[in-house]
């Protein structure tokens, strides 16, 4: 079932350890097939280096394992909130990386303050905050992405334009059309976050950059009328 | 003697440079065998790289040599002490990887800012007080042990459910069911401490995380409810 | 066509990654041949892993492609710039470097605080500002090396003692001889970023060097009484 | 002449790049026969990787060129001054490594926060200040060396039990009985200098290790009563 979705998504996987996201085993991507509504995701705790593309496991859009032998990522329902509330994208990466992790728990968003940011991200990447006392006992991965797509929603963030997200005191999660480009904006989003820390020791009294550059690298990328790369 | 665990701690040492925790000969792991009451540990200032199993070092629970051609690491009374004091650790490791020993050397306890430190360690990283001239004239080695010990049985700090500490002015040292569990959480120690670092250079008025969530991520991981992983 | 220089300029790029100058596609190395007034540059977007010496695309000097079957990088105008107003130069680098971007974005130019600074570049290492919207939506790229070349005019920066620049908000260029000397180049404006970074941190206080000191070291590495090296 | 020593040398050189101790030719080792007043040394802007043990150069106690093809390098009458200052040394190195220079860049000695720094160096590492106007112009490199010798000799430090220095401005020099245990404490400045500056981002009222303590790590490693490693 879905062999090719899982081969892929096994992939993504490794790319995590490859691009330095992951320490052990803290880290998960998942892919969707949109037609059969099944999500394709790593299972929880298994290291990356003796995984096969066989262990990947196959849930539902309400969670349920459909396939496979190991229990799937702890992070889960996190994953398939935001499959079911972001109906463009086609994969979901969750990783501790290092500078992300530390903006996520200082409890910041962090501020566009280059083109290396605006090349990928529209606006400032944002920090959501905590769950409650009271989230977190009712269901705690699942309200992590019920917080998400509602603050995106609340706060007009365009998702597409907006591929990532920091949780308060926890870590990124980011998304893509396919799980290689979820990958490729986790670590996008690592290196952004390690220049704006740098940035912000170099220059206390720094700003963002102004609208008019940001909109200049992000356009020169996306939409219509980029022209960056090859397409 | 004890050709198992040899190779187990021989193993775990090899570990320590492979996960970046060492420069040159500074650290050292352990193991136990509770039964015959004898602690394996790493020898006295050996190259890593041409160290085996059969260098390994055997010592009774008063830290006398049993067995092996070369002297045990200098540490030995502190890795004795613990074994002696924490009934239920099988491994203990100590290193002077580079951020937890940076916070060892501030004498600041390494507040727990999220999920990342919840998942392993309860509560904040201890820092321990230096010794006093006398305690170091004494029995320098033996006496760090001795404080560790004290100081959690006087805080009430559950050495199960924090593996590790800080040793001001000097380094960390962590603990785990076997040896490669206290090399794991050595490794977790540092990221933890690394991350902890930076969150507090980009926000100055940051707080430790929400009780609950230090909670959900501890529980989830350990105890009886825990489900992360697939056991 | 140019084989000679396609081959350097390719060369030349996969230093990038070797020096862990860029991420993903974030860089481009350029070379120029003066008699036939045209310039070897990087195609965008393209990966640095399966790229070839025959990706290379040639533009003129007034950055219209000559030969290529793929589109020459975005940046291709602030190169072209730069070849038309620096006469003596060879090859033209850019990167989103990790520390010389964090710079950037801070808006900062680099005060000169030791001699591996002196030793490359004489002087501050100067930040020009960001681009008005009006320039931005102009010509972005082309408008980008004009300001540069500007700022060196109207601060009378000879561009032949610094070698790189900063542009505020995105990240540096540097330039060379030829596109080897201007890679050296990116790599030690990474390098004296990064130190002049943590000397802040170490000491608030901090001034530039010496004048005496800064001439000493420049000038035992260039001009007629240069003593290091073998030539 | 010399085969012995030059292969020493050419080894302790090649352990440069090994430690990332240097970017590019930014280092050198040399080391000394006492017997015949001879220094063999890594000649000026050679290539690490080309190099070999033929090309070390062999130069007098008056920094003339006794033996080699190529120049030595431009820090040889540094070198030359601290075998003629300093009797019981045996190998000399000079970098840019990273820490070490931004501690020498920002004018600051470096503290002795914790036991590894005291394992290697007994005290504060001391940074010596630039050289005046006069001192450059006369002969800029002698002179270092004879600063360094000076600031030692009036602050009564005892350079064997202080086996490096830091020149304000400008960089590292350690030292140690031969030219290995010279690179070794090269790297292991560095790795002080690193968490030096990591523990006052920490604790901004930081203190330096009770003198007690730095005792026991020195003297547990060094002179008649050491009891570390297998000697």
């Amino acid at each position: 079932m879905l062999e090719d979705l899982k081969q892929k998504v096994f992939e993504a996987n490794k790319l995590l350890p490859k691009y330095g996201m992951v320490t052990f085993t803290w880290g998960n991507v998942s892919g969707v097939d949109r037609e059969k509504k099944l999500i394709v995701i790593k299972p929880s705790g298994v290291d990356y280096e003796t995984m096969t593309a066989d262990d990947m496991v196959v849930v539902d859009f309400d969670g349920n394992v459909v396939e496979g032998k190991l229990r799937p990522s702890s992070d889960t329902p996190t994953h398939v909130i935001l499959y079911n509330r972001f109906p463009n994208i086609g994969g979901v990466v969750h990783t501790h990386s290092s500078y992300a992790t530390s903006w996520a728990q200082s409890g910041r968003s962090i501020p566009c303050y280059g083109t290396t940011h605006a090349d990928y991200f529209y606006g400032e990447i944002p920090c959501v905050r905590t769950l409650t006392e009271q989230e977190i006992a009712d269901d705690y991965e699942l309200n992590t992405g019920v917080l998400i797509a509602d603050e995106f929603e609340k706060n007009k963030v365009d998702y597409e334009a907006m591929p990532g997200v920091l949780c308060k005191n926890h870590g990124p999660f980011t998304w893509g059309k396919d799980p290689f480009e979820a990958v490729h904006n986790a670590v996008v989003l690592e290196e952004v976050a390690k220049m704006a820390y740098r940035a912000e020791v170099i220059n206390k009294d720094i700003n963002p950059a102004p609208q008019s550059l940001q909109d200049k690298h992000y356009f020169r990328k996306h939409g219509a009328n980029a022209y960056y790369g090859q397409n």
